[in-house]
C-alpha cells in the first residue's frame, strides 16, 4: 500500500466526518414558521421528483453507453481492458450521481434552516449556508479522491497502466455531469423564465410570489441546476484533473517513480484539509459584517493559504523539486486574478455594468448590445491570463530540470488552482440555498428586518456564484492540456509510435478544428433553444391557471406540482437532443478523420468553448447585476423605462450563465474524456 | 510578355468599358422629380463628405505603416524588398480606396435614378439598380486583376519571388478593407439605431420620417457601409486570393512553370467576362416578375455556368489536367450551397424565422433567446459544408497526380467559387441602391404603386445582401488554406529550412491558438461598442432638434448636414480602437511567441472568425426578417407587442449584420496579410 493512497484515504474519510458533522450542525438548527416550512417542503419534494425521474432518465443512457464502451474495446480484441473500463465507467457515473445527490439533499435542508436564522441574525443566517455548503463541497471532493484512490487500489498492479482504466471513471463522471448539468440548468432557467414572463411581466406580481403557480417550480430549479449540476460539474472536473496528471506522472515514471502518478492525489487530500479549517475559520461574527462577502473572502484566502503551505510539504517530500511548488504558485495566482476579472464585469462597482445600466435608459435593443460587448469583452484579459500562466507555468516546470517537467509544471498548476476547490464548491453551494432562503422568506411574509437580511445574502449568493463560475473557467483551462497530453499518450501506446504532433497545417487536422469550435456553437444553440421551448410549457400552464381568477387574488391556492411536474418533463426531453450530439458527433468524426484531427478538434472546442464560456457566464451575470443595480433606485429605479430593458437583458442572462455557460465547462471536459475513452476508434 | 498577362489586361479593360457604359446607361435615366433629386442630393453630399474625411484618416494611418513596413524591412537588412513592398502596399491601398470609392459614387446616382423608374415600372428599377451594382462589381475585380498583373509585370524579372512582394499589395489592400468596413459598419448603424431609438420608438413617426434629422444620415449611411465598405472587402478577398494561390503556384513551379502561377489571373479574368454577360441576361422583363429575385437569380446562375465552361477552357489550357477542374467545380458547389444555407437561415419561409416571430408574442427577451439559438445554429451545416469542400478539393487535388496538388485542389475550388465574384458583388450593391431608392421615394412622397414597387425592390435587397454576406464568408474559409500556405512557404525561405509543421500540442504554440481565438471576440466586442458609443451622439442631436416644435410638426426643415457630420466624426473616432487593436496585437504576439505560434493564431482567429461572422450576419439577417414577418401582418402584425419584441431583435441585429460580421471577414483576411508581410518578425 503506497502512503499516498493512505493519505489519501485519511483525508477523504476525515472529510466526509466533517461533512456530516456539519450535516448534523445544519439539520438540528431551527426551522422557523410552519409557513416557511411548508414552503420548504414543497420546494423538497419537486427537487426530488425531477432528481428521482432525472437519474433515472440518465441511468438508462448510462448502461446504453456502458454497453457501448464494451462493444468498442471487445471489439478492438481486448475483453478485459473492456469490462474494467465498461465497470470504471459506470462507477464513475454512480459516484458522480451520488455527489449531485448529495449536494442537493443539503441544499434542500439547508435552505429552510437559513431562513429561518435571518430572522435573528445575518451572521447565523451566512454560518448555516455556508456549513450546508461545505457538506457539498467536501463530500464531491472527497468522493472523486476515494473514487479514484479505490480504483487504483483494485487494479494497481502496475501504477504506469492503472491511470488509462481510471478514464472510464472520469468518462462516467463527465457522463453524468453533462446531463445533470444540462437537464437542471434547463429547468431551472426555463422555470424561471417561465415564472418571471406570466407573473412579473403579464400579471404584474412580484418575483417569488406565491399566487405564481411556477414559482416552487423556480426555486426547486436552484436546488436541480446550482447544486446537483455544478457538484457534477466540479466533481469530474477533479477526477478528470486527477487523471491527466497521473497520466503525465507516467510518463515522468523514470524519475520520479509511483510518487509522480500518486501526487495529484496527495494534493488534492492536503487541499481538503486546508478547507476544513478555511470553512470553520469563517464565524458568526463574519457573517454579520454588512457585507458577508468578507468573511466568505476570508475563509477562501486562509484556505488558498494552507492550501499552499501543505503544497509545499507536498512538492518537497514527493517530488522534491522547489520549481514545482513555483509552478504551483502560478495556479493559486492564476484564481485570485480569475476573481477579480469576474468582480470586475459582474460587479455594479465598475465601468461594464455601469455601462449596460446606462444603456438601459434608450431600451432594450441598447440594454443587449452592450451587454453583448462587455461579454465578448470578458475574454481578453481572461485568454491572457491564462496564456501567462500556462506559459510561466511551462517555464517554471522546465526550470526544474527534469525530462518533461514544463508539462508538469502546468499540471502543478492545476493541482495549485484546484487544491482549495472544495471551499470554492462551498461558495458555490451557498448561492442557490440564500437564494432559496430568500424565496422561502418572501413567500412566507416575513419583517422587513428579515427581509433586509435575506437581500444582503441573496447578493452575496450571487457573487460567490459568478466567482465559482469564473474559477471553474480558468481550471479547466489549465487542466485541458493534461487531458491532451492523456490522450496522445493513450494514442502512442496504442499506435505503438510516437504520437507528438498535431499538425494544424493538414486539412484534415485543420477540418477537426473548425469543426470543434462548431459543436460548442451548435451545442451553445441547442441549449438555449431547449430552455425557450421549456419556457414555452410552463408559460402555457401558468396562463392556464390564471384564467381562474382566485388564484391572483389569493384565494386559491395554485397548483405547484403540476408546473413541477411540467418543467421537469419539459427539461429531461429537451436536453436528450444536444446531450446527444455531443456524445455521438465527436465519436463519428475521429472515426471519419482519425485521431490527429481528433486532437485538433478536442483541442480547438476547448478553446472556443472556453471562450465562449466566459462570454455567456460574465454576460449573463452582469445583466442580473445591472438589473439588481437599477432596483437599487439607479435610473429611475424599479418600474422606470430602464428597470424594464433590463428586466430583459437579465432574461437574456439566465439561460446564458445558467444552461448554456456552464454546460460548456463540462462539455470541454466530456470532450477530452471521451476522445481518451474511444481513443481506439480513431486509429 | 506572358500570355496570361495579356489575358488579364484586355479582360480588365473590357470590364472596365463596359462598366463605364453601364455607368452612362444609369447617369441618362431619368432623375424624377424635384423633390427626389433634392432628397438624392442630400444622401449624394453627406456621402461625399463622409468619404472624403474618412480616406484622409485612412490615409494618414495607411502612411504611417508603409512607414513600419519600410523600417521593419530595412532592419532586416534588405532595403530593396524593403521599398518595393513599402511601395506595393500603398499600391494596394490606393487600388482599394479607389474601388470602394467607385462602388459609393455609382451607388449615390444610381438609387436617384431607380427610385425614378419605380414609378413607371419595377423591371426598369431592377435593370437600373442593377446595372449600377454591376459598375461597382466589374470596377472592383478587375482593378484587383490589374493591380496583380502591373505589380508582376513591373517587377516580374523573376516568377518566383515575385507573388511575395505583392504580399504588400495584399495588405495594403486589406488595411484599407478593414477601416473601410469598420468605420463605414460604424457609421451606417449608429445612424440606422439611433434615428430608430429616438424617431420610431420615442417620437413615433414612421421610418424615413423627412422629419427625423438622423434620416439622411441613415441613407448615407447605407451607401458608406454596403457600397465603399463591401467593395474594399471583396477588393481585397480577389486580392489575397490571387496572392494566395500565386505563392502556392511557385510550389508547382517545376510542373507548371509560370503557367501556374499566373493561373489565378486567368481563372478571374474568365470570371469577370463571364459576369459581363450574366448581367446583360437580366432583363427588364426579368425584374417585372412579381419576385425580382427570380431574374437577379438567373443573371448569377448564367455567370456561373459560363465561369465554369471558360474554366474549363482555363484548365485544359494551362494546366492540362482535368482533376483540378472538379476542384474548381466544387468552389461552385459550395457558393450554391451556402446561398440556400442563407436562405434557409433568414427567409421567413422557414422554420429558423417562424420560430423567432413566434417567440416574439412573448416579448424582446424570448425573441433575443431564440434569435441568439438560430443565429448559433447556423455554424452547424455551413461548417459541415466549408469541411466537406475542403477535404473533396483537396482530394480531387490529389487525384491530380501532381506533387502538392491537394492543396492546389483547394485553391481551385476557390478559384471556382470567385470566379462569378463580379456578378455577386453587382447584386450586393444592389441592395444598398434600392435601400436608398425606398429612402428617396419614402421621403419624396409618391402615390401607393410605386410605394408597393419600391417595397418589393427593397425585399429583394435585404436577400440580395444576405446572400453576398454568406459568399464572403464561405470564399474566406475556402481561400484561408492558400494564405497559411503562403505564410509557411514564406518562412520557409526567410529561415532556410522547411515549416510545415504547425504543432498544436506545443504549449505556446496552444497560446498563439488561444490568443488568435480571443481577439475575434474582443475585435467583436469593440466593434459592438462603437455603433453603440456614436449611436448615443446621434440620439442626443436628434432630441436636441425635436425640442424645436416645429420640426415633428414638419414646419421647420430639421438640420440634415449636422446630423451627418456628427456620425461622421463619431464613426471615425470608434473606428480607430478596433482598427489598431487588430493591426498591433497580432505583430505583438508573433513577435514574442514566433513564427510557429502564430501560425496558429492565424489559423484558429480564422475559424472562429469565420463562425462567429456567421453567428453575426445569418443571426442579423434572421431578426430583420422577423420584423418584415410580423409586419406583414402575422402574430398582429406592426403595432402589436410581438411588433414591438422583433423591433428590439432587429435593431440588436443591427451591429451584428452591418458591422461587427462583415469586419470579421475582412479582420480574418487582414491578419493572413499582416502575418505573412511581417513574418520576417517572428523568427
Amino acid at each position: 500500500m503506497y502512503v499516498q493512497l493512505i493519505i489519501t484515504a485519511t483525508a477523504g474519510l476525515i472529510a466526509l466526518a466533517v461533512a456530516a458533522l456539519f450535516a448534523f450542525e445544519v439539520m438540528k438548527a431551527d426551522t422557523g414558521t410552519a409557513g416557511m416550512q411548508s414552503v420548504a417542503a414543497a420546494i423538497k419534494e419537486g427537487a426530488i421528483a425531477f432528481i428521482k425521474r432525472q437519474y433515472s432518465t440518465i441511468a438508462v443512457l448510462a448502461l446504453l453507453v456502458a454497453v457501448l464502451i464494451f462493444a468498442v474495446f471487445s471489439f478492438t480484441g481486448n475483453t478485459e481492458l473492456a469490462w474494467h473500463t465498461a465497470v470504471a465507467f459506470l462507477f464513475g457515473a454512480f459516484f458522480s450521481g451520488l455527489a449531485g445527490i448529495i449536494g442537493m439533499w443539503v441544499s434542500v435542508h439547508a435552505n429552510l434552516r437559513s431562513a429561518a436564522a435571518a430572522r435573528t441574525s445575518l451572521g447565523k443566517a451566512v454560518k448555516i449556508a455556508l456549513r450546508g455548503g461545505a457538506v457539498s463541497g467536501l463530500t464531491i471532493v472527497s468522493l472523486s479522491l476515494l473514487g479514484v484512490a479505490i480504483i487504483f487500489t483494485l487494479l494497481g498492479a502496475n501504477p504506469q497502466e492503472t491511470p488509462f482504466v481510471i478514464v472510464g471513471f472520469g468518462f462516467g463522471a463527465s457522463f453524468i455531469a453533462l446531463f445533470a448539468q444540462l437537464g437542471g440548468g434547463i429547468y431551472t432557467k426555463a422555470a424561471d423564465v417561465g415564472a418571471d414572463l406570466v407573473g412579473k411581466v403579464e400579471a404584474g406580481i412580484p418575483e417569488d410570489d406565491p399566487r405564481n403557480p411556477a414559482v416552487i417550480a423556480d426555486l426547486v430549479g436552484d436546488n436541480v441546476g446550482d447544486c446537483a449540476g455544478r457538484g457534477a460539474d466540479l466533481f469530474e472536473s477533479t477526477v478528470a484533473e486527477n487523471i491527466g496528471a497521473m497520466i503525465l506522472g507516467v510518463a515522468l515514471f523514470p524519475i520520479f517513480g509511483v510518487n509522480g502518478v500518486l501526487f495529484p492525489l496527495v494534493a488534492g487530500s492536503f487541499g481538503l484539509l486546508a478547507t476544513i479549517i478555511g470553512i470553520l475559520s469563517v464565524t458568526e461574527k463574519d457573517g454579520n459584517n454588512p457585507d458577508p462577502m468578507r468573511g466568505l473572502n476570508k475563509g477562501y484566502y486562509v484556505t488558498a493559504f494552507i492550501s499552499m503551505i501543505l503544497f509545499y510539504v507536498a512538492v518537497t517530500w514527493f517530488l522534491g523539486n522547489i520549481w514545482f511548488f513555483y509552478a504551483g504558485l502560478v495556479g493559486v495566482g492564476l484564481s485570485l486574478v480569475f476573481v477579480y476579472i469576474t468582480q470586475y464585469y459582474t460587479d455594479s462597482k465598475y465601468r461594464p455594468v455601469q455601462s449596460i445600466a446606462k444603456a438601459s435608459v434608450t431600451g432594450a435593443a441598447t440594454n443587449i448590445i452592450t451587454g453583448l460587448s462587455v461579454a465578448f469583452e470578458t475574454t481578453g484579459v481572461s485568454a491572457i491570463a491564462i496564456s501567462i500562466a500556462l506559459l510561466l507555468s511551462y517555464k517554471l516546470g522546465e526550470m526544474s530540470g527534469v525530462a518533461n517537467g514544463g508539462l508538469y509544471g502546468t499540471a502543478m498548476a492545476t493541482m495549485g488552482m484546484l487544491a482549495p476547490c472544495a471551499y470554492i464548491l462551498a461558495m458555490d453551494t451557498f448561492g442557490p440555498i440564500v437564494d432559496n432562503a430568500g424565496g422561502i422568506v418572501e413567500m412566507s411574509g416575513q419583517n422587513e428586518e428579515t427581509n433586509r437580511r435575506i437581500a444582503i445574502l441573496d447578493s452575496a449568493g450571487n457573487t460567490t456564484k459568478a466567482l465559482t463560475k469564473g474559477y471553474a473557467v480558468g481550471s479547466a483551462a489549465l487542466s485541458a492540456f493534461l487531458l491532451f497530453n492523456a490522450y496522445m499518450t493513450d494514442i502512442t501506446k496504442l499506435t505503438g509510435k510516437a504520437f507528438e504532433v498535431v499538425n494544424l497545417a493538414q486539412i484534415p487536422v485543420f477540418v477537426g478544428a473548425l469543426l470543434g469550435a462548431m459543436l460548442v456553437f451548435l451545442f451553445t444553440s441547442l441549449a438555449i433553444r431547449a430552455v425557450g421551448e421549456t419556457a414555452q410549457y410552463i408559460i402555457t400552464e401558468v396562463r392556464l391557471q390564471f384564467k381562474n381568477p382566485g388564484i391572483l387574488k389569493g384565494t386559491v391556492k395554485p397548483d405547484y406540482a403540476r408546473c413541477v411536474d411540467i418543467t421537469t418533463k419539459g427539461a429531461l426531453k429537451n436536453m436528450i437532443l444536444p446531450g446527444t450530439l455531443v456524445v455521438l458527433f465527436p465519436i463519428i468524426i475521429g472515426y471519419l478523420l482519425k485521431y490527429e484531427a481528433m486532437a485538433a478538434f478536442l483541442m480547438v472546442a476547448t478553446i472556443v468553448g472556453l471562450l465562449l464560456a466566459l462570454v455567456l457566464n460574465n454576460g449573463g451575470g452582469a445583466w442580473d447585476n445591472v438589473k439588481k443595480f437599477i432596483e437599487s433606485g439607479e435610473y429611475g429605479g424599479k418600474g422606470s423605462e430602464a428597470h424594464k430593458a433590463a428586466v430583459v437583458g437579465d432574461t437574456v442572462g439566465d439561460p446564458f450563465k445558467d444552461t448554456a455557460g456552464p454546460s460548456l465547462h463540462v462539455l470541454v471536459k466530456l470532450l477530452a474524456t471521451i476522445t481518451l475513452v474511444f481513443a481506439a476508434l480513431y486509429i
